[in-house]
C-alpha cells in the first residue's frame, strides 16, 4: 500500500487520477482488498493533529485551548480554541497574499476534491535544507509519471515531517533567526501556472515559499493565480506519486485567508 | 441533479453507496454531465460558512474573529478565531458525552468517509417543531430506498436550515426560554444501533437530540456505543435519498470533544 507506483503503474495511474483515485476509496474504506486483485488501494490521512505545541510560521503563533465544559460539572465535555488561520494542516487562500483575492468561503468544492501528485525532493532536501521543487523536478516527474493532470494539487514530499515535533528543527532556525526548510521555487510555480492547469500546490513544511525566502515570490505568484495553497502536509511519503485524489476539508471561515483542513487522501 | 431517486433507481443507490458515489465525483467535479447519460452526478457542499453570527446552542457561543495581519501593513492577510467545539457545522465525537469516548483525533478516516442516507421528516417538521426521527421513519425509508447501508451516517432532513439566518428561529426558542427543533428520537437512534452498522448520525438542526430535550438520549446512546454525530449540516434537501458519499473534514483537535468540519457529498 506504501509503496510507489512505478512506471508499469503509469496507464491506471493517468486513467485513475479522477475515476480510479475516487472509486478506489470504497475499497479501501469498506473491506479488505482481495489478495491477488491487481489495483493498489489506500486511504491515508494528511492532516496533523492540531495541537498547542504545533509548530507555527513563528514562535507565539501556537493554538490555545482550554476546557470549557466537563462531563462530571456539566454533563457534556467542550474545549474552546484559539487560533490563527495559519496554524497546523492548512490552506492559503488566494486572500492571503492577493488583495481583493478569494476568502476561504470562496473556494469551490470541486476545488477542494483533486488529483494529486507528489514530487519527492526528500534526499535533495536531507542535504540542502534550502532547496526547492525545481523546473527540471518536474520535467523528471512527468517523464516518470506522466503528465500532471488538470486542477492537480502538486505536494512537495520533502521528508520534513521527521522534524515537526521539535519546532526550531522544522523551522530550521539558524543563529541569526533566519529560516531554513524547503519549498517551491518561484520558477516552478510560474511554470505550473503557465503550462499546467493546477489547482494548488501543498507542502509538508510551513510554507509554500522555501523557508529562507523573504520575499514570497511562491505565494505571491500562486495567489495571483488566483489558486491555493496547502501547507504542513503530513504522511506524504506514503502515497502514490500520481493516481490519488485528494479531499482537501477547509474549513469555510468567514472572510478567511485560509483556514484549518482535514486532508485525506484515497487511491 | 437535485431530485431524489425513486425506487426505480434502487438497485443503483444499493450498489453505488460506495463505489458509484466515489466514482460518480470525478465526472461531478471533473466535467459537465453528458447530456442524455444514465447515472446522476453531484457534488454538494453540506457546511454553513463559519460566521461571528451563525447560532449557537446557546447565546453567546458564537465564534469570534479578529485581523491579526493586512496585507497593507503586514504584507499577508490573516484572521484569529475564537472558537467553541460545537459552533458551525461540527462533529460530536464520543468523548463529547461520553467518559472515556474517543476525542476528534481517534476517529479513523475510514469513519469519515461513509455512505449517507438522508431521511426527509420536512413535511411533518413544519408542522410540528418537537417532532423526531422515529422506527417508523426509518423502516419507511427501507422500504422505498432499500436497507441502510453498513457504515451509513444517517442524516435527518427537517428543512431547518431554512431558520439559519434567525437565531431565535433555529433554537426554537418559546417564551420560557426552551427549544424547539427536531432531532433523532431515542428509541430510532436505538434500532439504528441495534439493527444497522451505521457510523454516525447528522442533523440539519442544533443537536441529534430534539431542542426540547433535557436528558440527552440520543447523544448519550450514540457516544455511548462510540459512534458520532454531525451538527448544523446544510444542503441536505439537494442530496439524493441514498448513494451518496459524504467526507466528514473534522478538524483534528487535541483531546476534541468534536470540533469543526467541513463535509461534502458526492454521488
Amino acid at each position: 500500500m506504501c509503496t510507489e507506483p512505478g512506471p508499469s503503474n503509469h496507464q491506471l495511474t493517468r486513467r485513475g487520477a479522477l475515476l480510479g483515485g475516487a472509486a478506489a476509496l470504497a475499497a479501501a474504506v469498506a473491506a479488505p482488498a482481495p489478495a491477488r486483485a491487481a489495483p493498489r488501494h489506500g486511504l491515508r490521512d494528511l492532516t496533523y493533529p492540531l495541537t498547542t505545541t504545533f509548530p507555527g510560521f513563528a514562535p507565539g503563533e501556537e493554538a490555545v485551548r482550554r476546557t470549557v465544559k466537563t462531563i462530571a460539572d456539566d454533563g457534556y465535555f467542550m474545549q474552546e480554541w484559539r487560533v490563527i488561520e495559519h496554524i497546523g494542516t492548512h490552506v492559503d487562500a488566494p486572500a492571503h497574499f492577493t488583495a481583493g483575492g478569494r476568502v476561504a468561503t470562496e473556494l469551490q468544492p470541486a476545488e477542494l476534491i483533486v488529483p494529486a501528485v507528489v514530487i519527492d525532493i526528500a534526499a535533495r532536501a536531507a542535504r540542502e535544507p534550502d532547496t526547492v521543487v525545481t523546473v527540471s523536478d518536474l520535467r523528471t516527474f512527468e517523464r516518470r509519471y506522466g503528465r500532471i493532470p488538470d486542477r492537480a494539487a502538486v505536494l512537495m514530499h520533502s521528508g520534513w515531517g521527521s522534524r515537526v515535533g521539535d519546532p526550531d528543527a522544522f523551522r530550521g532556525t539558524d543563529a541569526a533567526g533566519g529560516l531554513h526548510f524547503p519549498g517551491f521555487g518561484a520558477d516552478a510555480c510560474e511554470w505550473l501556472l503557465s503550462h499546467r492547469r493546477i489547482s494548488s500546490l501543498g507542502v509538508d513544511t510551513l510554507s509554500i515559499d522555501p523557508g529562507e525566502s523573504e520575499t514570497f515570490d511562491t505565494h505571491l505568484l500562486l495567489t495571483g493565480a488566483d489558486r491555493y495553497g496547502i501547507e504542513n502536509l503530513a504522511n506524504l511519503e506514503h502515497l502514490p506519486r500520481s493516481g490519488a485524489t485528494i479531499f482537501v476539508g477547509l474549513i469555510p471561515y468567514e472572510g478567511g485567508s485560509g483556514g484549518q483542513a482535514r486532508v485525506l487522501a484515497t487511491w
